[in-house]
This record gives structure tokens, sequence and C-alpha cells, in this order.
């Protein structure tokens, strides 16, 4: 950043929006004497960050592009700051982190930053609604927005960075799961997926409009996990204060991807019962096991160690074991009631 | 990150590309039982970084557009990725912060990822060759890749975060200047700009090529200030260790514009003495006024300071002086032989 680098994007609305985003992140100026936490925020060469005593810090950095990661014509702009912020919100869950400070990197082509005409059928311009959604998330987490970078660009793109505090040698890792644990996951799993192919749909509608389409009010709960999925911090936290889980990630690639992901940095390999997984209801068990972007929590503890049906409002499911890795075999078997099935990772490829 | 997302760049060639990338980075796996600094780098869902003792972190980002801060046409790719990599660094010089960590983001179009046919003189693909520069530098600066994303995009994009430490307390901030201060750059400026103006000219010799001009050996020194930035990190911390600076910022948008910023946080006015100023050789004084990513850093000090001629290797001198802020008057004004004159910030601005 930091203020010099959101002046790169040059022009009085440019300059208006600079000076609106900084407002609105509400941290910037002067040095904060807390003992925790941000220090300082917009308006210097870097951000000042300091972690509590015993504590260190957990950083993450996410990528999203238009056309891969998120459609102009497919989300509205509220969704699209929602969703760059959950990502690296997810994690630090994943960790077990709580969030200190958010920083964003903004290329975006002038027509996104202006007011559009009535016609769209809001007065605030896309970036102002794309903070809207941003910064509802960020307050609900606590994340002050510390800063960033602003520039013109033909492609929208929105680089996520969260920085997060954890007590030192306390962060769930993926490394630590051993032969015998049991595997649990949070919420439900499927339902980012399906309700990507019903916005796909909706969308197909109206190909040749360049604007989202208007998301009825019946289908709002069932695209929910897809625009607006809520990154399991509480959750996250908690079980690294219980010190309960031996290893954990988060599941933005689909559960398939990411168990692989914990299996290969423990160096171990995994049992699914295809009957325990809490396929979301309008998910199909495919869109279950292979589905991104539910930014639900899979972690393993041993199996002597006692889980809550659900932490903070969120339920808690078992859904396999951790086995030792027999040569030869493949590391993610589901069990169903044909029998063993070999689990391939079938990462989720965005939009592309 | 961490692994996850650079998975998200499918494919043999990218696969082996992750996996070279966690090589290089030498950084990945293991917790490190280090004091201070990084403990765990890629692979995770987070990397983390413990400050020593007393410490606190410096963090910033900045974001690096094809045809917008770069372009394919005129820059090789070791530049493209050691100037991603400079403007991270230059800000925590800044701040007078010690490299901890570096986290990039990375979107590219897959023929980047490819290797070339023998035509282009270089078996390496564009990507690798990024690395080369990038990893270079990092190396030159100890400064771990701890990091990133990694994805598909149409565009051609960079966004490097960077991570120091500095005493709590003592970071230089932009907001300590006072009237009566002198104010001091480190090197040369406009070095960058004639150089960037010279890389343009030797581009247009071949207008139709999609691939950056070689360098003649003899323009070698004449880019290298545009091309191979130097951050000015010694001469960052020597400051902050002595604590002889009000406030620092480093030249990124050019002279003018930076002071500007410092003038605007400090709530004080500058005079810049035209006939002190250390313009590079081959630079105009327009060039020093006004042109960009120089990388040097501007600083004041109290008057009564001994600034020595040189820190680490590298010139100081003094421009001019800070004042009182006049109302009606512009807060720059340049002493010139015809008498002092208002300089106002024309901040660069990029390709565009």
């Amino acid at each position: 950043m930091q203020e010099t680098h959101f002046g790169a994007m040059r022009g009085r609305g440019e300059l208006a929006l600079l000076t609106e985003i900084r407002a609105r992140a509400a941290c910037g100026g002067q040095i904060s004497s807390r003992r925790g936490g941000l220090r300082l925020g917009i308006g210097d060469d870097c951000a000042l960050v300091a972690p509590r005593k015993g504590e260190e810090l957990a950083i993450t950095t996410d990528l999203s592009i238009a056309g891969r990661h998120f459609r102009l014509d497919w989300h509205q702009p509220e969704a699209v700051g929602h969703r760059a912020l959950a990502r690296g919100l997810s994690d630090l869950a994943a960790m077990g982190a709580r969030p200190v400070a958010a920083f964003l990197s903004l290329g975006l082509p002038p027509a996104l930053t202006l007011a559009p005409g009535r016609r769209q059928g809001s007065s605030s311009s896309w970036v102002e609604r794309f903070f809207d959604g941003f910064l509802a998330l960020a307050e609900a987490h606590s994340t002050p927005l510390a800063g960033g970078d602003l520039a013109e660009s033909p492609l929208a793109v929105a680089d996520i960075v969260l920085v997060g505090a954890v007590p030192r040698g306390r962060a769930l890792l993926r490394s630590g799961a051993k032969p015998g644990d049991l595997i649990y996951v949070t919420g439900a799993l499927g339902g980012a997926s399906a309700g990507l192919a019903r916005l796909g749909k909706l969308a197909e509608t109206r190909p040749d409009s360049p604007n989202p389409p208007r998301i009825p009010k019946k289908l709002e709960a069932e695209l929910a996990p897809h625009l607006y999925p809520q990154p399991r911090i509480r959750q996250g936290l908690w079980l690294q204060r219980r010190g309960l889980a031996s290893a954990a990630l988060d599941v933005s690639d689909g559960l398939s991807t990411d168990l692989a992901h914990l299996c290969q940095e423990s160096g171990v390999a995994a049992e699914v019962d295809a009957a325990l997984l809490p396929v979301h209801s309008a998910a199909t068990l495919d869109q279950a096991l292979h589905g991104g972007e539910d930014y639900e929590l899979v972690f393993t503890a041993p199996a002597t160690a006692r889980l809550p049906r659900s932490i903070a409002g969120v339920k808690i499911t078992r859904i396999g074991r951790i086995v030792k890795v027999r040569r030869g075999k493949p590391a993610l078997t589901l069990l169903t009631p044909q029998g063993p099935q070999f689990l391939e990772p079938h990462g989720w490829e965005h939009f592309l």
C-alpha cells in the first residue's frame, strides 16, 4: 500500500473512492495504543500489527479473478466482496486463528468505479457494492481493513490477505492426523456447488445481460452457501482452544481434494463413510464429495476425544477415520453399501 | 494459499511448477523452531510468522498488472519478478523494517507457464524466469517466499505481500516531520523514469514483437534503475536503529507526489532546493522531480542530527527543509535560481 498506491487510480471518482475506503475501513491514521492487534492501518507505507504476548501470526493470500473465481454477469458485487474475504477468513479458521486484519489488492476496470445508470436499479457503483459485501463480513468477524492496493485493470481482480493470531505452537495444522483418528466436518457439504449450478441456470435465462440476475426471494436460501459462505472462525477457535483436533483444513477445493491434502501432509490415508456425509439438502452426493467452496472445516481427532454435536450453532458430523498408508492403495477410500471404492480427488475447477 | 490454491492451476506443467516453487522457496513443510521469523511456509492453510520479543510486524501489499505496471513486450520476465518484489521490499525499507517473509499471488495465462520454442532463446518458461528474478532479489535480502496463490488468468497479475519486523514503536512513519527538519534522499532520482523512456524507445524499434527487446550490454547500466531497482532495506534499518529520522517514505510515485504525502500525513509543508537534487546522470530535472519507481528513501531529520555522507554504500543528500503550513500556500515549493516555484505533484501514471 498504502494510500500511495490506492492513489494510483486517478481522477475525481477514484480519489473519492480512496477517501471513502479509508473512512469506511475506520482504522487509518494514528498509531493505536492497543496491546495487541492492528496498531496502524491505511495511510503509511506499511500497516503495523502486534500480536499479543505468546502469540504468532497466521498469514494467507487468495486471488479472485473475474471469469475464473466469479463472473460479473452472474454474481452481485456484494457477493463478490463477501466471497473474496470469506476465502481468506476460512484459511484462518482452518488454523484456529483469530482474525486481526485484512488487506485487499483490487484491480478494476474504470467502469466498475462509476455510479451506474438508473436502469441497473442501484445508485451505488460496483466497487461500492463490493465493499458493502466485503465490510459487512469483515465487521461480523471484527476484522479491520488495514491496507491494500488499488489499480486500474482491464480485468477485475481481487487479492485478499488475512492476518490472524494464534497462541504460539497451537495452530491447527494439516500434518497432525494419525491412524485411528476420526474425521469430522462442520455444517453440510455440497451446498456451494449446488448453489453455483442453480445460479448458472438462473443466468442462462438471460444470456445476453452483462449484469447478474436478481435472486428471487424463494431462491435466496438455496444460493446462500455459494453466494455468502460463512467462514467457520468460531469453530476453528473452539477446536484450537480445546486442543482436541489433531489436524484441520478448510473445504475450499472439495472434500476429496482437500482431504487428500490432509492425508499427504500427515502421511496417512482416510476412509470416508458415504452414509455419514452431511450432504446439503439441495446437493447430490457427488457435489458433497467433490464440490468446492463450502468453506466448512474438516478435522481429525483421536477416537478418545469427545466432540459435541455442534460448536457455536454449527453441526459437527463424524464422516470417517484415518488409517495407515498401504503401499499401492489409494489414499482415500469411500465406504458405500456396494463396498469400498477408490475416492479419486476431483478438485473444483472454478469456471474454466 | 497455500498449496491448495497453487493447485488451482491444473495439469502436469502446473503441478510441476508448484513443486518447483515449493522446492525453490525452500521453506515449506515443517514448523521451524527458530525463535523469530518465519515458522511455517508453503503447504498449509496459512503460513506462521513469529516476531521476536519486543517486535511488531509491518505488512504491505502491491499489485502489478500487465500493461499497467509492466509490459510483456517490454520487460524481460526476470525484471518483472524483481520489480514486483522490489516494490514490497521498498515499503518495508521506508518503515525501517527487516524483511521476514514474502507472499505472492500470481495470475497467469497458461502460455506463460510453458517452455517456449527455441526461437525465444531460452529453454525456461516465462514464469520460471519470473521466479529467477524474484528469488534472486529475495535471497539478496534473506526473504523467504512463505506462500501465495496461483491461478490461471487471461491477464498476467502479481500481487506481492511483504511482512517485516521492527522493534515496537520504532517504525519510521510518514507522520513525524516537523518544521525546521531537513529533508534527505538516498541515491539518485529520475533514473527509473529515464530508463523506462529508454526502454520504450528500444521496444519501438521492433513494434510488432510480442517479446521484450534484448538489452544491449552498453545500455544495461542506464536501464538498471528501471529494470532492477534496489530497495533501500539497509538504509531504512540504519535510520530506524539510530533513531535519527523523524519521518520517511519511499519514492514510488515520484518525489513531488510522495513528498506531498509525507507533508500531508505530518501536517507540514516543504521547500526543495532544485540545485541540491541528486539527479541521476541519465535523467532530467523533471524526471527527478516527478518520475516514479526510483524506490529511494526520502526522510526528514532534525537540523541537529548528524547524517553521514553515505549509508551502506549509498549516498545521502540533503535536498531541502520542512516548513510550517501557510494558509493558501502550496505544500511544496521548489527553490530555483529564478526564485521559488509551486512544486505541483505529478504522480507517475504507470503505462496508461
